[in-house]
C-alpha cells in the first residue's frame, strides 16, 4: 500500500496517521523524495482501506500487490520523465541516445567523441572512469582525473555525462561531475550503493544483473526510490544464458514487460547485450521497436585501439548511420 | 569442404573424384538434392585443394570451416528463397506471415480462420494436428482427419499449410496435405525425423530446441540438407532461461547471427517466444526489425476458448493491426 | 485421482464406475499395465470422493494433486523395484551399476568389456548401437548388427543389456535384444517414442532432457506408465547451464527431489554429467551419497581410441577402483 | 608468470629484476602478502624464461597460463591450509563445519546456538548481521550491535565467527569481531570490496556469484590475493538455472574442478544450494563426498520463527545427526 501524503500535511496529522497504521499492525515506511512524501505500508493481514482513507493529510492511497511498490505502475500510470536540464529528457517522447567509449582514455579521445556527438546532435555521453574488470591486472579506469576532464568538455558543449559508480565512497566525489550515475550489472544488487544513490538528487541508471530477474531489477530500483530519489532509469544489457554465440543474450522481452510493470524509463544497451560490433545496430533498432525510451551504445574513433570492449564498439561512421535509423524507427513506433 | 558437381558429370568422372578424395584420406559424403549434387568432404589433415580442383565434373569447390557445411553462408552467399508456388515465397523481399490457431479444432474454426487470412492477404496458415503435450492426458490434436480438412479449405483459397510433424511414420501420410513441415522445439534434435524430412521435396521449418544452441540448430538443418532437401527454414521460438516473467525468452540475437552464418531464411515465433498475448505484437515487430524473413503467430476467433495456448493467442482484431504494422516495419527495414 | 481396480472387477462393474465418473464430469483414462488396471481421473471441479469410493470393483482410491499421476509417490509410497531376472534388480537394496562403452564398436570390444564386467561382478552393460549425433557426418552406430552381437555375448554371461532406442520403428526389432531401453536426453520429450515404449513389457530408462525440468521428466515417465508399462527408471545426466568448465552440469539436487516426488528408481550418469574423465568417479560417488539407485558409467579398454566420448570414459583400472568405492559408499548410505 | 621473491631480496636486486621485466615488455605487479613477496608478470609476447631465472633474489619462477595467477594450482601444488588459531583450520585433514542461523537475532539466540555448537564440537559459527535483501522493506540485520554480542559469546567459548561483510566501510569496524569475512553471492564481483579485504590479515570466504563461472570466482579470489591476503576460502552455494524445483541448483561439479584448478580450500553451502530443509543433509553429505574442505549450514532452535531463510534451516536435532554423518563420510573419503 502506498499513501501519498499532502504537501502541506501537518506533523500532528502525520503522527495520527502513523499511529493508526501501527494500530492496524501495518509496518510503515515514511519516505521523502525530492518531489513528494509517501508512506509505504506493508500490512500483515487484510484490512479495510477505508479506515485510513478519510484521515487528514492524505492525497491518495493505492493498493500495490507487487513486491516492489513505489516503482510499480499500479499506483502511477503515467510514465516517469527524467529531466536532465537543457531540454534533455529521458522517458519522454524523444528517444534518448547515449553514446561514447567504453572507457575514458584521455583528453584527446574525449574531445573527438564530443565533436562526434555534437555533430550528430547526441545529448548524452557515456564513458567509464571506474571500470569493473574480472582480472585485477586489467586497466581499471582513469578515475576522478578522467571524470573531471570528461565532465568539463561535455558541460562546455551542452552534453550530459553518464558514468559508472562502483562504490559508496565514490558517490560524493563524483556528484558534481556526473549527470547520471550508472550502476553496473555486477552491482545491480549492491544494496549499500543503491541506498546511497537514493540519497542524492541525481538520476540513477540501474543495469539488470548478469542473471537478474525482472523482479530483482525493480526491487533494486525500489531501494533507490525508497531512499528518496525518484529519478531512476532501468537498463537491459543482456543476460547470461547457455548460448555462447554472443557475449550476452540481449533480452528484449524485458522492455515491454518493464514498461508494463513500472512507470520508469527503460534503456537498452545493445553493445554489451550482443557484444558483436556487426550486430549492435540491428539489436539497437529492435530495442527501439520494442518501446525502449533510449539506447546506450559504445562508439570510438578507433575501436581496434580502445582500452576495453573494442570488439563491440562502433566506428563513428557506423554510429552515425545508426543514430539516423534509430530516429526513423522511433518515428514509426510513435505512429503505431 | 563442399564440392559442387557439374550437372552433367559422368559416372566415371565421379568415380575418379571419389577415388582421389579417398586417396587423400578425405571422408566423402555424396549428396543429391532436388537441385544439385554435392560432395561434402571431411578432411582429416590439411591438404592442397588444387590437387582436386582441376578434375573433370567439378563446378566449384569451397572450404567451409564450420561444423555445418551445406547450410553455411561460407559457400553460398545468396540467401535461399523457398518457393511455395502461387507466388508465395519465404526468404525473398516480401515478409512471410504465417498465422492461425495453435491447434486445429474443427471445420468451423478452419473456415473462419481462412476467411480472416484471406481478408488480410495472409498466404500461409499455421495449425497443429499433432500436438506435443507434456501430459499424456492433454488434448493431442485431431490428427489426419483434421489435417485433411485444414488442407482442403486452405488449398481452395490459395493458402499454404504449415503444420507440425512429430514422427517418422507421419511424414508419408501427411505429405499430400502440407506445404511446409514444421519440426517442433522438442524434436529439434530428433535426427531420424530430420533424416526422413531430408528425403521428401517439401519445405521443412525447424524450430530451435528448448535450449538449443545456434550451432545445434544449423547442424539439425544440415541433417535435412545432407539427406537431399534444400528447402529449409529456421525458426527462433524462445529459449529456456532462468527468467520466468515470460513463458520463454525470445532470443532475437539469434536472427542476425543466423542470417550471418547461414543462407537459410529465418522465421520468428513471438507467440511461443514471449508467451503473453499483450506483448506478442511488440516482439513480432522487433523480430521484423532484426531482419527476420517472416513471422509465425497464433491467432484465434476466441482465444479464451482455444484448446491450447490461448494465453498467447491474438484476437483477430489484434492480429489485423499487427499485420499492417509488420508490413510497415518491413518497408522501413528495406529502406535501411 | 487414481483408482486402482480390483483384479477381478467385472465388466459391468467397470462400466458403472466409468458412467459414474462421466456423470461427475471427470475425464477418465482407463489404464492397463503388465501388473494392474487403473483409472486416472482428471476432475474439472471439486467433488466428493465418497460418491465413488463404495462402488464395486475398486481396490483403492488416491487423490494425486501433481500434474503427473501414476509415477507420483503420493499414491504409491513404496519404491518401485525393477526385476531384470537372474537376481538383477534396480531400485532395491543393492546399487545397480551399469558400465560399458559409449558406442558398441565390434565383437572384440564387446568381449573384452564383458570380461571386465564379469571380473568385477557388474551385471548390466551399457553400449550404444544407435547414436544421436549433432552432425550428420559423424559415426552413427553399428545398428542391429551391433546389437545382436552385444546381446549374444551379454546373455551368455548373465549380463543385462541397456541401449538407446531413437525411434518408434526400432522398438520392435530391438525388443528381443535388450533388457532395458534407454531414451536419450534429446528424446526425453519424444512423446510418440514414449507411447510405444509404454506398450512393451521391457524396462525403460528415461534421461532428463538437456534442459528438462523435474516435472517434465516425471511427465515423460507418465507417458510410459499410462500406456501400460510400469517398469520405468529415471536418469539424471547433467543439464545445460551457462557454465562451460564442464560438458554439462550434473544436477545432483535432482536425486533427492525425484526420490521424494516419485516411487521410481533413479540412476545417475556422471560420465555425461560432468564429461571429464578425471572427475567422473568423484561425481559418481556423490551420486551414490545422494541416494541414487544406480550409476551408469562409460568405460573402455582404450578410451583414447573410443569412437565417441573418449574424454569422459574411464580406463578399466579406474572403473574397477570406482566400483569398489561405490559399493563402500552405498554401505555407508545404508547405515545412515 | 609468477616470480616468488626471496625473503631477503635486496632493494637493488628487486630494482634490477623489475627493470629487466620492463625491458622484456612484461607488465609487472609487485605483490606483498602476509607471507611472501611475488611479482606477477603479464608478458605481451613469448620470451625466454631463462633470461630472468638467474637473477639474484628470486626463489622460484612459474609459468601460469590461467587468467588467474596466484590462486592457481599451477604454481602451488600443495593445498592452502588456513589457520584460525586454537587448532581450528580450514583446508587441512579435518572437515571444517560452520553452523548457525541465517541472521543473528538477539543474545538469547546466540547463546543457545553456541551451546548447541559446543555440545557438538563445532568450532565455527555462522550468522548474518548485515543482510543483503531483495526488498528494502525486509529485515536487514542487527549490524555492529549484533556482531559484538555474536563475537563475545563465541570467543568466550572457543568458537570462531564467520559473517558477511557487504561494503568497504564495514571492514574496519568489523575487523576485531570476525574470524572470517564472508563475501556474499551478490558481492562476488564487488571488486572494491575484494580489494579492501585483500588489505587485511583475516581470512575471506568468497561465495560464487548467482551465475558466476568457475573462472570468475577464481578471478575474484585473485583480487584478494593480489592485494596482499593469501587467506582465501572459496564457497559453492548454488547457481541460478532454469529449474525451479529448488531455490538454487547446488553445483557440486564445482568442487572437484575448483580443487583441480586452485590450491584454495572449498566450502559447500547446501542450505542456500538446494534451499529445502528436507534435502540439506543429503546435499551436505554429497558435498563432503565430492571433496569439500568444509560445509556451512543454517541451523536454528526454531526454524519456523527464524527472521530469514527458515525453510532451509535445520532443527538442532537434524543438524546433530548431520554432523555425525558428515564426519563418517569424511572418514570414508580419507580412506579412498
Amino acid at each position: 500500500m502506498i499513501i501519498q501524503l499532502s504537501n502541506n500535511i501537518k506533523e500532528q496529522e502525520q503522527n495520527v496517521l502513523l499511529q493508526k497504521l501501527s494500530d492496524l499492525n501495518i509496518k510503515s515506511n515514511l519516505i521523502s523524495t525530492q518531489f513528494k512524501n509517501y508512506i509505504v505500508g506493508i500490512p500483515k493481514v487484510d484490512f479495510d482501506i477505508r479506515s485510513i482513507g478519510n484521515l487528514a493529510g492524505i492525497e491518495d492511497i493505492h493498493r500495490v500487490s507487487d513486491d516492489y511498490k513505489l516503482v510499480s505502475k499500479k499506483w502511477k500510470v503515467n510514465n516517469t520523465v527524467i529531466d536532465l536540464g537543457d531540454n534533455v529528457t529521458i522517458g519522454g517522447d524523444e528517444l534518448a541516445i547515449m553514446a561514447g567509449p567504453c572507457s575514458i582514455e584521455g583528453e584527446e579521445q574525449i574531445e573527438n567523441t564530443v565533436q562526434h556527438l555534437v555533430k550528430n546532435n547526441i545529448k548524452i555521453m557515456r564513458g567509464g572512469v571506474y571500470k569493473p574488470r574480472s582480472s585485477p591486472y586489467a586497466f581499471r579506469g582513469m578515475g576522478m582525473d578522467g571524470l573531471k576532464l570528461f565532465y568539463k568538455h561535455c558541460s562546455e558543449n551542452g552534453i550530459k555525462v553518464i558514468t559508472e559508480v562502483m562504490q559508496v565512497s565514490q558517490v560524493e566525489e563524483m556528484l558534481d561531475y556526473v549527470d547520471i550515475f550508472q550502476v553496473g550489472a555486477r552491482n545491480s544488487q549492491n544494496f549499500n550503493l543503491l541506498d546511497i544513490l537514493g540519497q542524492v538528487d541525481k538520476p540513477v541508471m540501474i543495469k539488470r544483473g548478469m542473471s537478474g530477474t525482472i523482479n530483482e531489477l525493480l526491487a533494486s530500483a525500489e531501494y533507490v526510490f525508497s531512499n528518496g530519489n525518484e529519478k531512476i532509469i532501468l537498463c537491459e544489457r543482456g543476460i547470461r544464458t547457455y548460448e555462447n554465440a554472443y557475449r550476452n543474450t540481449l533480452d528484449l522481452n524485458a522492455i515491454p514487460i518493464l514498461k508494463e510493470k513500472s512507470h520508469l524509463p527503460v534503456i537498452v544497451d545493445p553493445s554489451h547485450g550482443i557484444g558483436l560490433r556487426q550486430h549492435v545496430a540491428t539489436m539497437a533498432l529492435a530495442g527501439v521497436m520494442c518501446g525502449a525510451d533510449g539506447i546506450i551504445i559504445e562508439t570510438h574513433e578507433n575501436p581496434e585501439k580502445a582500452f576495453s570492449d573494442g570488439q563491440q564498439t562502433l566506428y563513428y561512421r557506423q554510429a552515425e548511420k545508426l543514430y539516423q535509423k534509430m530516429r526513423l524507427t522511433k518515428e514509426l513506433v510513435e505512429k503505431f
